[in-house]
């Protein structure tokens, strides 16, 4: 599409119609700001991905207007891409708040990228680049230093929210509501806020009754008490280690992220008591009522510490029948059997067992519900509202919420990765679209895999592969010799010999009525595949990749 | 007390230990400023009372200094009391947005008194004294034109909210939320808030839920339509009138303060369609289908249009078995029995109803829930707190509210009426206290019904009164004749001749008796009523009021 001069264009690269991989840009003349840069982890169909992460196309293609990556806050889904982002793309600067700082600096140094221009900033912070400023106003999440970003422009201000909820009794410093009622006096053009909870109803839980429900528990117990919750959770993290102090338990920590974000939170003051962690050594010399183990492991992901404590596979500690086990966390939607066959494990050990079902008030959601949502458009009172970070049926919920709040229903944008925004005089319309989509990391290589692979492997993974390699000369108009079947994932060979000889035969049949009709190698393989694929679906019911391979005897592999 | 000079005081001449009554000061020097004059309508137990006022001794003693009583909304109990207000104490100006100005104008009429200086205030207007000024914000609440009132002084800001709750998705306006926040960035020194709601946890419902509610009872059913609200909340009368609009229904309206409320909002703007109101006859000669009914008597009070049609008493209309009856209402505390008396009698007619436990979303408080406070207090963040408009239970809840949103414990008053802070540099203590306390208003006398008489009324209503009338002649020191016995509510007379024979007889030996020990009233008064309250205790469990009546022959009665 064809950007005017003069207009600003506010467009997602990531984070509409998914939770997760979160890149919102916003782009005046040869001015680009971006806001965040975060992964998906991906679900079990994507075989073999680490990571899906924004396609970086459009920001390759306008490396030089960019002035910087602007960070709301230190989770993955809003820094995790900034690794691969660096490799491809020339960003002149990032700006973090404190904590996401130092998250992002540990990623860069466990990779060994050498950046030196990673800035920190707090809500006092102006940027003023030519015609665009961006400003920050604080948050409340469930990690420190969050922020939603303000970016003004001569168009217009556009305000994201970051992730947020609205705890009037937070753990940490509350959202800067004035500061909020100051830019809606003030005026403001668009409204990019989060919807990851806009399907709930009423508000959610403050983590202050999470904080009295943690101590509520470790009053009623002095056994052992093994707490599972989110590595992200810094302030759920700094509860349950006050809780530790203040009823004289020692702590050992089991997972790596886990480990990781308690390292950086003791060392950014977010976390106190750095003497009560103790090695797993030290955990077992000591009485049950002594001790709180704090692990990854709430979605029962099978080589989690969590979960390696349920199999009784875990190489430090033996879980015992009078130990507690709290879920602090919520179920990951699709994570539901993982969890339950990790519960039931542990009630198979005879082990007292919490959850937020059982428990309500032992976790809180980092996100704001149906009502949060309203105070902020209300607040804010935008003219125009762009519902984000979210799945579609959250952004159309919460695009409904902002009319119930006054917002004309035109002006509201439930859109997708790569739709686009033009902004002028106060004006906001939909312009056209961009390159955007998903990139898959395998390993760490970026952009290597692509959709089409990610279909293929699911399909080998449901029923596998058959390949047909056929040795031709093309110039002689025949087939060497009988085509050789190969399969991975489909069949056992050994007890199937009859069926793969007879598939043998089927694509040598098909290849030589082919040839009589003209010599085409597509042709040849759509008539392969299209043979080989009816007899087995009618004989087996399966569906494999047929992968027809054809080697000329003068010219090698034909494609 | 003693009030120094160059110090500002607040107190409350009525509101806090009680719902209703709210009246609210502050004074610096020689400037009163006094918000609301409501009345409590008294429940059962104040015998023959029509209101209780409050006390205004404090107001007339310092009636030079009153620069005005501002109204924050057009609710009884905060407007009921000006009439008697007026008639003891020179008020200078009554300011009062537009529809609580139209009530009290109302009010004034009916009762006939000429007051010249009733101003209408909008929330841009600042009055400004000499040394204090006053302005306003607008607030959500069961009635239009609501308002919270700030009181500039040279000592600190006083922030007074007024009846209020936070809806999002209100009918009316909504808050000024960025007026609260902008207040809140300025700097409050004292904040009094509403407690009426503060034992409800989470926000309370939106009146846009009880406005759709309502539309589906209208869709569902197609015979006549009964529906008992408030007659105050002006805002559900709003809903009720624009639903019978929708769906074709004329409206016929029963009960007087029903009928004033809907004149008054007709003539302000608040409702329209002034053209769906019909007579009673008109009603019936309407199809069930085209008709509602819009009535008082939510609480079942006796003699309210709803209990009548349910005795099938009401002169105009006879209910049917098809009618259906809607409360759009909740239950004031007390009032359980006589509904639930209404709702059985309902029943036994055939009669469909729906209350706010069959369906909830039928009503809305209008008061905010436990978060809508913390919103206010966060917004406003006081340096202090005092919650208000409120039982002690409420006024205790809502002070530990403030204290989980940052408020020191030290810096949040619970008092009662009459108690003084004085506020100094933005310094507030407890000062003293000022004459406070309940008046009774008995017909239209004020302040002659004292809470002794109260006591007695309501002693009287249980087990009535016993007089004694001795004729004496206390220079001869003897007892003329036997002492008379009259009773009143005590004991059917024709059926305990005995009983009243035997207490004329104790009643003889008592003033016998007490007359050789020396000739004194008090004495044998004192005597009569002992002797006789044991034995009527004794023998017939009741505990009337005894009451000697002494006629010395020379001198007349003796007290």
């Amino acid at each position: 599409m064809k950007f005017e001069k003069g207009e600003t264009y506010i467009f997602a690269l990531g984070g509409l119609g998914e939770v997760g991989k979160n890149m919102y840009c916003v782009m005046h003349n040869d001015e680009l700001i971006i806001t965040d840069a975060g992964v998906i982890f991906p679900g079990g169909e994507l075989m073999g991905i680490d990571y899906v992460i924004p396609d970086f196309s459009f920001l390759k293609q306008n490396e030089s207007k960019i002035k910087g990556l602007f960070i709301t806050h230190g989770h993955e889904d809003h820094i995790g891409a900034i690794p691969f982002l660096l490799s491809e793309v020339n960003i002149p600067a990032i700006y973090a708040p404190n904590q996401a700082a130092a998250l992002i600096r540990k990623k860069l140094e466990d990779r060994g990228i050498k950046y030196n221009n990673l800035y920190v900033y707090n809500d006092k912070n102006v940027y003023k680049f030519k015609e665009v400023s961006v400003e920050f106003y604080r948050t409340t999440h469930s990690i420190p230093d969050s922020h939603g970003i303000v970016i003004h422009t001569p168009n217009g201000t556009v305000v994201t929210t970051g992730d947020f909820k609205f705890d009037l009794t937070p753990i940490g410093p509350i959202a800067d509501l004035h500061k909020i009622a100051k830019l809606g006096s003030e005026g403001v053009t668009l409204l990019l806020s989060d919807s990851t909870n806009a399907m709930n109803e009423g508000i959610s839980n403050s983590e202050s009754k999470v904080d009295s429900a943690l101590d509520d528990l470790f009053t009623k117990h002095n056994s052992r008490i093994i707490i599972a919750t989110f590595a992200s959770n810094i302030y759920r993290l700094k509860h349950i280690v006050d809780t530790c102090k203040r009823h004289g338990r020692k702590i050992v920590v089991f997972g790596r992220s886990m480990e990781n974000n308690i390292e950086i939170s003791i060392e950014g003051g977010y976390i106190k008591h750095k003497n009560l962690f103790i090695t797993p050594e030290e955990a077992n010399s000591l009485p049950g009522e002594k001790v709180c183990v704090l692990c990854t492991g709430t979605q029962g992901e099978p080589l989690a510490a969590l979960s390696r404590l349920a199999d009784g596979t875990h190489k430090h500690i033996k879980l015992r029948s009078d130990d507690i086990v709290v879920f602090s966390s919520s179920a990951i939607p699709g994570n539901a059997l993982s969890i339950s066959r990790t519960i039931n494990k542990l009630y198979l050990k005879g082990i007292t067992v919490y959850t937020n079902t059982s428990l309500s008030d032992i976790h809180a959601s980092g996100h704001g519900n149906e009502e949060e949502l309203k105070w902020m458009i209300r607040l804010i009172k935008p003219k125009y509202f762009m519902p984000f970070h979210g799945e579609y049926r959250m952004l159309k919920k919460h695009a409904d919420i902002a009319v119930s709040c006054d917002i004309p229903r035109e002006n509201t944008f439930v859109l997708s990765n790569g739709d686009v925004l033009s902004m002028k005089n106060g004006v906001i319309k939909k312009a056209g679209f961009i390159q955007a989509g998903d990139s898959y990391v395998d390993g760490n290589r970026v952009g290597e895999v692509s959709n089409a692979v990610m279909k293929d492997r699911k399909v080998m993974a449901n029923d596998g592969i058959v390949i047909v390699i056929a040795n031709m000369d093309m110039n002689g108009g025949k087939l060497l010799s009988s085509p050789s079947i190969i399969t991975r994932g489909f069949v056992l060979v050994n007890e199937n010999l009859e069926l793969l000889k007879k598939l043998e035969h089927l694509a040598k049949d098909a290849i030589n009525n082919k040839i009589k009709t003209g010599i085409n190698y597509s042709d040849i393989k759509l008539e392969i595949s299209n043979v080989l694929s009816s007899y087995i679906s009618l004989h087996t019911g399966r569906k494999p990749i047929i992968l027809p391979v054809i080697m000329d005897i003068k010219k090698g592999v034909k494609n």
